[in-house]
């Protein structure tokens, strides 16, 4: 059995964060980048954890993120408040602009937050709880690298754009969902090459366009969406919106400019934050009482919430810590030699 | 062959709009009621066209609309508008903050529009354009009847739950799409039952929740969302914000007010507003252009935008006028009998 370390949330916060700074980041970015991060680990989203250092301190050798760079936040008083990243990770820039997003939702019922030339960081779903936390529902998207071909199409355009979106619960944890738009996660095909198994039929078309179930000639092709021509047009909304609307890199674009999908990308995002008391102020019913009486109905035929499973290993990690593997802990300290070097 | 009789666009407005108004419906709701109908006629949408006036007779003479009706619009200034429909057809909800609506998105970038308390009629689409039209993009979103099971789920909860999503190109037809949440349509399931053809797996449960091809079964359980639990968890967002959040009934609440799905649903509706030129501005590249890149890219690898057979169809139907076949100009004439005595 492997032994295991267990660090309270705010001790792996405190090393990750370390290791950041060290390797160059500002200390809003290493502490952003950081707290997104072992939100990973403490929801039990592996994928989305300390195995992301590396791909952020290769990024920033490569020279393809602004460590340094400190986002700048533009605020005309309208519904959208627009934060120019400056090339540093998108976390710094959402910590910058969500304060006055929430502000402007609440007095305005609905208001928008662009990030512009960020290098896009992690999952959807960090951000989207800050304002549920803050009692605001929430929508968030980003293009991605072309990778995913749009229905009907033979090869790779659009990226993997994901789409989250969060309710408000009060006393519980917010109804929030995360997904990408394409069937799979790239990293998904990958496992599937390593271990030699094929792909469910769906996921994927060769590089002639031809559907594949072959690992391999799935990366040299394209992914599909979720959901056919369905997933396709939300896909290519998010380009629209989250990439041209706001003057920003589509995925195709974003992939140029890199020219590899090894790095993270660089491209916009956009967040958009409603006020449920506000919309349904002097209306019949109370909103939230609503929308219970939906999800205990829905839990109530045997189906799930999104997010429960994170929402679980968050509330025993916080009790109890995060567990790390022997292996683990060997990187997470060979990753802070290194970045002290 | 079945002889035709053709009218032109704006000689078919007057008919449709003469026959719901001698029904009862006030003049607002007449010729915007008549006007969704005949944008269906026009693009060639049949299941949205002349077909649909016997419902809107029939929700009417069920007491079940506000045929004289007048919704009122309530503004404060904020990025909220809000237009009470006080039970008319929902067109005429629209046609009185649109207006307001697009100035609002123009003034502040984005703005959303809450209609509340409508008799919703027919496709999202006429919408979304009239705010395409206008240089803006816009998402609109309602929730129906419960007839969808959420996944995971045995039991109808969700609605159909239509979601609809347009961008402006200029001196073109917009990027529209406007679909269901449901994998199919409650008529098409129908439609198998009357041919007696088996339903493609995946769209329907049965009363006991188990998958069925059976029409008749799936009419007694329940229809499935498009992509599985992705699908499923934007139907649920769409009951939250356009239903919860927006002070009105969910998809479960119109199926028990109403107590049939044979009459036209009662509930509001959510449209946002978003000004590509606002969001955009001081960016480097043109938000327009990057978007025609991108729509070059998609048909230029075979693929397809949606809406480009209605678009076709329409202008054919504006250049020659729409065909009726003699049934159905001999439909119109029984109705236009009927609502006269």
């Amino acid at each position: 059995m492997t032994p295991t370390t267990t660090l309270s949330v705010p001790r792996l916060t405190e090393m990750v964060t370390g290791i950041l700074a060290d390797a160059g980041l500002s200390d809003l970015q290493a502490r952003t980048v950081a707290e997104v991060i072992v939100a990973g680990e403490r929801d039990a989203c592996k994928s989305h954890g300390i195995y992301r250092i590396e791909g952020c301190l290769r990024t920033l050798r490569a020279g393809k993120v602004q460590g340094k760079a400190e986002p700048v936040l533009t605020d005309d008083g309208s519904a959208v408040i627009r934060v120019d990243a400056r090339g540093a990770f998108s976390p710094a820039a959402f910590a910058i602009g969500a304060p006055v997003l929430a502000d402007r939702a609440w007095e305005l019922g609905i208001a928008a937050l662009a990030i512009n030339s960020c290098t896009h960081f992690s999952a959807l779903w960090p951000e989207i709880e800050v304002l549920t936390d803050q009692g605001l529902a929430a929508l968030a998207m980003c293009p991605s690298y072309a990778t995913v071909a749009p229905a009907g199409g033979s090869r790779p355009l659009l990226g993997t754009n994901p789409l989250a979106f969060g309710w408000p619960r009060p006393g519980k944890p917010p109804y929030v969902f995360d997904f990408a738009t394409s069937v799979a996660a790239r990293g998904e095909i990958e496992l599937h090459r390593r271990s030699g198994s094929p792909l469910p039929e769906g996921w994927a078309i060769d590089g002639d366009g031809a559907p594949t179930t072959d690992p391999a000639s799935a990366l040299q092709g394209a992914m599909l969406t979720f959901g056919g021509h369905k997933g396709s047009a939300i896909s290519t909304m998010i380009e629209l919106l989250a990439g041209a609307m706001i003057g920003d890199l589509t995925s195709p674009e974003a992939l140029d400019f890199l020219g590899s999908t090894d790095l993270l990308p660089h491209h916009g995002e956009l967040i958009i934050a409603l006020s449920p008391e506000k919309f349904s102020a002097g209306r019949p019913g109370a909103a939230f009482d609503r929308a219970e009486r939906l999800f205990e109905a829905i839990v109530g035929q045997g189906a799930r919430l999104p997010s429960q499973r994170r929402f679980t290993a968050r509330a025993r990690s916080l009790a109890e810590g995060v567990d790390l593997t022997a292996d683990e802990m060997a990187g997470l300290e060979r990753l802070a030699q290194s970045v002290r070097t």
